[in-house]
């Protein structure tokens, strides 16, 4: 069995979704035991939402789930790391492949990335 | 200003390091608001030690430290990543070049990448 260290941060671990051709970093969410075993079962990512306080199934709104190719767990145990096939191309609810569009350029936040999709389409 | 959403998880923030070429991730670490602040005004990546609580720049006993060549912000703003020239090629303290050098294979852990330094060495 794979033992993670989910105490040091109240049962939740941050996890990394890396595109698994392009090395893109796509988002961080956090994930609880249950949803780390949820993941490893049905081979897709499943999240904890910590302001829904339940599991969430990446894409399950709006399709773009995350295939997960490779799980990878840090030398601390305490951070995660997949590799995944995101579908429909766009890992972020506001429309962008990543959820880091914004570039700190000169003390202020720019956005650097095209938009995909637009939510109002896809979150109905 | 760069406002970065420091209250959901007690004053830190988790930042990835990615390796600015190759797209690798080496590793996460948490800020607080003046370890943010150090890494915007010196340029290497400054991180919160959870153990140590105190302020770590990153390579400080090493040398291995992370010059930063870009910043992205999530689209939570709680989430940072680090595009990074890793000095020393290596940014885990075990000798690896990431600290996710663990796969996940069968339920087990499988360590699947070589190690580049001797921690003794470097750590004395």
């Amino acid at each position: 069995m794979v033992k993670l260290d989910f105490k040091k941060n109240n049962g939740l671990i941050p996890a990394i979704a890396q595109d698994y051709k392009t090395g893109e970093v796509l988002m961080l969410a956090y994930m609880n035991e249950q949803a780390f075993e949820k993941t490893l079962k049905s081979g897709n990512a499943t999240y904890y939402s910590r302001s829904r306080k339940a599991l969430w199934e990446k894409g399950e709104t709006s399709g773009h789930v995350q295939q997960v190719k490779e799980i990878r767990v840090d030398c601390d145990y305490d951070t995660i790391l997949l590799k995944v096939d995101q579908k429909g191309d766009a890992a972020c609810h506001k429309g962008y492949r990543s959820c880091f569009f914004s570039k700190v350029e000169k003390n202020n936040l720019k956005i650097v990335e095209t938009k995909i999709f637009d939510p109002k389409e896809v979150y109905q």
